[in-house]
């Protein structure tokens, strides 16, 4: 284990997230708020960690899937733990734990949170709960690759850990370059969104909370009852852009560069597209008659679909009460999730379609027992590798909602809770139904349930492994053989 | 496609359960009934229609496993059919829908029932029911290849597709010879258990029905608190029976040729038994404070964890009204079920055992990925292929339970009462939580969920793809093309 390595990409993290703890000191300043003091005092903790950590680059930069795995898995636990802190410190959020779910929210796109009140809350955290979502939504070690250079294939151990869906599309050659266009996109597609926000008369402030919580798939929001007290126009551009977001940005790639017939001919995006269609169609019928009119009807399930499907959590109403099937679709299109490649969670359309091919290859198998087809996608024969990969991780993502229902359900919650708890945690969705409906929040669970859930959310976010590893002994043990004490031990006796 | 051994199979399976139908007709001469007349007719009906499909064995017996698939999976919805006629025909259950789900319920050994109260059931009806759970058990078609020899290999496909578990184990060279020692060991335990029944003075016509449906892990009683009206003795004999009949019978094999050691080392065995016995500790623990003593405590999440797990489904106590935590587990031992080999349903002990071993080799990849390590089980490395099956059969698993949950939400009933329904009866539990609770039943349900439930439970008992196969366009093409019609037409075109 090159533990060097690990500790400078973690200090690397540390000190973007100093300089990002700026901003909430900016909010504060413009707004005249006290809390930003404990901004700034974090920021330079950040900073002063951040310098410890890495000041000079390790000669040794050889850097292999296991440490790109544990430096992304620490690197989002630190990222909680002191984007916690100042939340807590001003005292905004009582509980330290409450804090740190908070903001683990927040980096991991949730937008689950512990407070049933936010319209009290100071405005620099208020724009640093936003601001979480639009920086882990594309990736802060994405992030870091497009600043910092690193030698050779070590870019890719980290973008494979921290990337979304089965497999890591190199758009360009170099990650460096990849990485920055997808940013591009990414701040381009926010700046839109703010734009047609403030056209539609909504204040500054809450334009860029909104556009970058929703670019984020977040979720976090600037009013207790979220998006429902704005204007139906500013609803519908929060729906689009919630759907915009959940699509796979090589998409985007594609069109910015005039591939047009690539880009639409996506096969992930077209089947993306045809569930939220008839998600909204499902969920209209079944909610028709709760509302006035149909416009009504249409706009809330078509808020309620995307926010949940791009796994945002944005709500316009108490979707809790809305009939069962309504319910079960909502809960359906938590697991689904939007595409690989965009800032959303849950187990992604791709490997859904996947899953679903190799059932259908299974019953063809029955038939044609001798028959080999490969099962395609996106025009391409799937390879073997992803297809075995993908099964590996729903026994995985299964295995690990298991275990997450069963502890949290020593809180003694009803099964719905603990179940859509579960889901929408892990899944980075946000609200689930019951106790954690959308006018309802997580902060009566217990201290341990808390901690569950943050672990399923990181897990989540970083699609399972990455974080499993940090439980495996072998890292450990490959961490503690390779410490600067062992050598120093080991050279002792050789001496002696 | 070979329709003739389809249709011969499928007119065998009537014939037997037109013997079958001649108990219930003595158990009403007995207790002078007149349901026994109808089960009279329903016998004669079976013969008929039994020998009408199946007169002289056909020419040409080659089968494969789509043939196999096939006609396990017509032969169990007749089953169910005329399983449920004679009880729709005598009165005992006025709607005849109601009447098939009774009916698959007792053969895939699920034990779900529609009716509220069992106490005014005809004996005849009573004995039917625990009759088909102790038939379906052991599989009616593994019955007919006890009796009726097919030629070469076409055994095997018959077996591999009713039999549970991931791969078939060939305990003796010769399928007949296996389906008769199988048989004589369920046979023996199902008399050990009706002594021991009669010893703690149950009354005969109660034993036989309890020591049926135990055998077969079915779960329909014949009063309506299921077990809890009978004395301590009688529950723990019937724990330790549901215990027993969830072990994988070649243990009991091994037992009875003094292979001890093989018997004991059974990996799936230990890992079942260390299930129940966490599943009981963990329950015990909860509900404690809810009896007089711990003897009591014991006793009940003893009862209610065997039988759960075990996929029978008896109960002592309203265990809807237990605290989370044990709720929680009940729901996940519905899914994990008990050994492949036993008659209980789920996804198995060793299935569960194999991913839970594919997850850590994943993680042990990411350490290490240059290392090639086969999953061991049983002491032998698994095979690529078992491993691969696994995998689709979990994620074809997940497809039925979503799909499922979706079309039972259209009752409006609550989340939790609609994926514990599917669970308990894709598991072949029977009672779920809720709305469909020990203390209640799925009469309540409308026709299309009923169907939508006895498709999960004929889906769950026959591990999932013999049922979706009648769903494969590819199937009836075939069956068309090479029908007797579909020949003739070819004739006439080649004269002309």
């Amino acid at each position: 284990m090159n533990n060097a390595m690990v500790g400078y990409i973690l200090g690397s993290v540390m000190k973007i997230e100093g300089v990002l703890l700026l901003g909430p000191c900016a909010a504060a300043v413009r707004y005249g708020e006290k809390a930003g003091w404990y901004y700034l005092c974090v920021a330079v903790l950040c900073e002063i960690c951040g310098w410890i950590l890495a000041h000079g680059k390790p000669k040794n930069q050889v850097f292999y899937l296991k440490e790109g795995c544990v430096s992304t898995a620490l690197s989002w636990l630190a990222l909680s733990f002191f984007g916690g802190l100042p939340m807590f410190l001003c005292g905004d959020i009582p509980k330290f734990i409450d804090a740190v779910f908070e903001a683990a929210s927040g980096f991991t796109t949730t937008g689950a949170t512990i407070l049933g009140d936010v319209e009290h809350l100071a405005r620099a955290t208020l724009l640093w709960r936003s601001m979480t979502h639009w920086v882990g939504g594309m990736g802060i070690l994405v992030f870091l690759l497009a600043i910092v250079p690193l030698s050779g294939g070590s870019n890719m151990n980290i973008m494979r850990a921290e990337s979304p869906g089965p497999s890591v599309g190199k758009l360009v050659p170099k990650v460096r370059h990849t990485a920055r266009i997808l940013y591009l996109i990414y701040v381009g597609l926010t700046i839109l969104e703010l734009i047609l926000l403030l056209c539609g008369g909504m204040s500054f402030f809450d334009s860029i909370n909104h556009a970058m919580a929703t670019a984020g798939t977040g979720g976090f929001g600037v009013r207790n009852d979220s998006l429902a007290s704005y204007s139906p126009y500013l609803q519908w551009v929060v729906t689009v852009f919630m759907i915009l977001f959940g699509v796979n940005f090589n998409a985007y790639y594609f069109i910015l560069f005039r591939q047009f017939r690539k880009a639409f001919g996506m096969e992930e995006v077209r089947y993306y597209l045809l569930i939220v269609l008839a998600g909204i169609m499902i969920v209209f019928l079944n909610v028709r008659p709760m509302y006035a009119s149909d416009a009504d009807g249409i706009r809330h399930a078509a808020f309620q679909v995307s926010s949940i499907i791009s796994t945002t959590g944005f709500s316009t109403v108490d979707f809790d009460l809305w009939p069962q099937t309504a319910r079960t679709i909502l809960v359906l299109l938590m697991f689904i999730g939007a595409c690989a490649g965009s800032t959303a969670g849950g187990m992604k359309v791709s490997r859904i379609v996947i899953a679903a091919k190799t059932v259908k290859k299974e019953l063809g198998a029955y038939l044609h027992p001798k028959s080999i087809k490969k099962i395609r996608f996106e025009g391409k024969p799937v390879e073997h590798e992803v297809v075995r990969s993908i099964n590996v991780y729903i026994i995985t993502y299964a295995v690990i909602f298991a275990v997450s229902v069963f502890l949290v359900s020593f809180n003694n919650c009803n099964l719905e809770t603990n179940v859509t708890a579960v889901a929408a945690t892990v899944n980075n969705v946000g609200p689930g139904l019951a106790m954690v409906g959308p006018t309802l929040n997580y902060g009566h669970f217990s201290t341990f349930t808390k901690c569950v859930l943050i672990f399923d959310m990181i897990a989540g976010r970083l699609e399972l492994f990455p974080l499993l590893m940090l439980f495996h002994p072998g890292i450990w043990k490959e961490a503690v053989r390779s410490s600067r004490l062992q050598k120093f031990l080991h050279r002792e006796k050789n001496q002696a």
